[in-house]
C-alpha cells in the first residue's frame, strides 16, 4: 500500500447559512482518502456500526478507496452536529456521539503494514501511537485536536516528536504552544523535536515551517463557502496524496503538496458533505494550481 | 511635491506584553511619512498643540519629511492611550483625547497641489473629500475605520468612490461589506465602483483586488512582536511610497509596492513608537524582500 490513514467514517448533520444536511457522509477519513485518491491509492483504518449506509460503503469503493481496514461492527456509527454560523471559521458543536468509536482498537491489514505513507488523523494519541508503531511506514504525518491537548498532552507531544510531520490548525498549535503567535509555535514545535510542522489557518491559507525552510501559501480565494467541514482533512489528503504519488518528502515538494491540499480543500467547502468532490476532475486541480501561482506571484526586481 | 498624506501626529502611552511606552510619538501620518521616506519625498498635512515636543519634529525633519502642512494650534496634541494583550492583534483603547483634532481645518500648501499621490489616511471622510477636491493628485488612495463606517457610511463610500485605491483592514472590510468573508468584500467593494482594493490582515498579510487581478501576499513571518501600534499605516506609506517613487499604479507594480510595505511594517512593529524604522536602512528592506520571495515560492509544474 502506497498511503494509508487512520481516521474516523461519520454520519454528519450540519446547517450552515446556505442549507442543512442530515445523516451525510463525514468523518477525517473520508475527507481525506477522497482528496488524497486523486494522486495515489489510499487505505482506511477505521470503524463503522450496523446502521453505516451501503450507498455511502459503495460510493467510497467506486472512488477506488481500499477499505480493507474498515471495520463494521455492532452499533451505531460515529455521528457529529453541528452548525456554522455567518463566520464560517468557527464549528458548532451540537452533539457528539462517539458509538463504535467508544471501543475501537484498529486492526490492521497485513497489506498496510510497511506502508510508504500514513496519515494518523486526530483520534486519541494513544491509538495513533499504536497504529503507527504496528504498520511502520516510511514516512508519518499526525493531526490532532484541542480535547487530546487539554487530556493528553504528553501523549501528544509523544506522537508529534515520532512522526516525520505534523498537520494542525491554527487554534491547536496556538494551544499546544501556549502563544498566540503562529510563527512562534511552529518554531517551537520544531525545537520540541517535530520533523516538519504544517498549520492549517482556513480563509488565510497554510504555513510550512522546517529546520531548512519556512513556507507561506494563501488559501485559494472563496466568495461563497457552503460547507467548511472537511476542509481540514482534504486539505491533508490533497497534500499526503500528492508526496505519496511522488514518493517524496523534501521540503520543495511539501510546499508543492499544500498547494495541492489547498486546492482540493477549496472545492470541498464548495458544497455539503463529498456534494462537490466527487464531482471533482483532474483537470479542476491543474486550473486551480495555475490560478494560486499568480496569486501569490509579483515582481522579483525591488 | 511627488507624495503627501493627510493623517494624525500624536503623543502615544502604549502597554504591550513586552513593555511600556508614555508619550512617544506615534499618528498615522507619522508612521506613513517615515515609511515612505525610504522611497520619496513625503510632505503631511497635519496639526499639532503647544504641548508637542520639538525634539520629534526635529526628528521629521532629520528623516526629510516636508512638514510645511504641519500646522502648530493652541491647545494640546491628540493623543491615544492603549494596550495589547498576549494577543498582539487587537488594540484595546483606553483614551482617545481628540484635543487640537477636533477643530483641525487642513491649511494646504501650495507646493502640494497636483501632487502626483495623495494618501488619505483614516479622518473624517468629509475632511478628506475636501483635502482630495483642494489638491487634485494624480493618484489617490484613503484609509477609514469603523468609527466613520458607523457614523458617516455614505461619506465614506463617497470618497471609496473617488480615490484609486482603498486601503482598509480586515475588521473594516467586513463591516463596511456586511460580510464575514474578505474575498466577497473586496469583490463587493469593487462592484461599488471602487476602482482598486487593499486589505490589510495583520498577521496574515494582505489582499489586493482589481478588476483584472487578485493578490495574496503574506506576513513577514515574526516571532516576536513588541508593539504593533502604527503597522497599517507603515504598510501604507511603503506601499503608497514605492509607487510614488517609480510614479506607477498599475496591478503589478501595486503587488510589488504591497510587499515593499509589508516589510516596513515589519521592522517597525519589532519595537515601539518610532524605534525602530528610525535606524532602518534600505538594504534592510532589500533583504526581506528576497526572503518574501523565498517565503512565497513553490515549484511551478504541478
Amino acid at each position: 500500500m502506497n498511503l494509508v490513514t487512520l481516521g474516523t467514517i461519520a454520519l454528519d448533520t450540519i446547517e450552515t447559512p446556505f442549507g442543512k444536511a442530515e445523516n451525510v457522509l463525514g468523518g477525517s477519513a473520508t475527507y481525506f482518502s477522497l482528496a488524497a485518491r486523486f494522486f495515489s491509492d489510499c487505505g482506511v483504518i477505521s470503524v463503522i456500526g450496523r446502521d453505516f449506509p451501503g450507498e455511502y460503503i459503495e460510493f467510497l469503493k467506486s472512488k477506488k478507496i481500499d477499505l480493507s481496514g474498515l471495520e463494521e461492527v455492532d452499533g451505531k456509527t460515529f455521528r457529529w452536529e453541528g452548525y456554522y454560523e455567518y463566520d464560517m471559521n468557527q464549528a458548532h458543536t451540537l452533539k457528539t456521539e462517539l458509538n463504535v468509536l467508544e471501543t475501537f482498537s484498529p486492526k490492521i491489514p497485513e497489506k498496510y503494514k510497511n506502508c510508504e505513507f500514513l496519515f494518523l488523523a486526530n483520534t486519541d494519541p494513544e491509538i495513533q501511537l499504536k497504529v503507527l508503531n504496528e504498520i511502520k511506514p516510511k514516512y508519518s504525518l499526525c493531526d490532532t485536536m484541542n480535547f487530546w491537548i487539554i487530556h493528553k498532552k504528553k501523549d501528544v507531544e509523544k506522537i508529534f516528536k515520532k512522526v516525520n510531520a505534523v498537520v494542525i490548525n491554527e487554534g491547536e498549535a496556538r494551544q499546544f504552544c501556549e502563544t498566540p503567535n503562529l510563527i512562534k509555535a511552529g518554531r517551537d514545535l520544531l525545537k520540541l523535536g517535530v520533523e516538519k510542522v504544517i498549520i492549517k489557518k482556513g480563509e488565510h491559507g497554510a504555513l510550512f515551517f522546517s529546520k531548512d525552510t519556512f513556507f507561506s501559501a494563501p488559501a485559494y480565494p472563496l466568495e461563497t463557502i457552503v460547507d467548511p467541514t472537511g476542509a481540514g482533512d482534504s486539505f491533508a489528503g490533497g497534500t499526503v496524496g500528492h508526496l505519496a504519488k511522488h514518493k517524496v518528502f523534501d521540503d520543495s515538494s511539501i510546499k508543492k503538496s499544500i498547494v495541492c491540499g489547498s486546492i482540493v480543500a477549496s472545492y470541498v467547502v464548495e458544497d455539503f458533505s463529498a456534494n462537490r468532490i466527487k464531482k471533482l476532475n483532474p483537470e479542476d486541480i491543474v486550473n486551480r494550481y495555475k490560478k494560486f501561482r499568480e496569486i501569490v506571484a509579483f515582481d522579483h526586481n525591488l
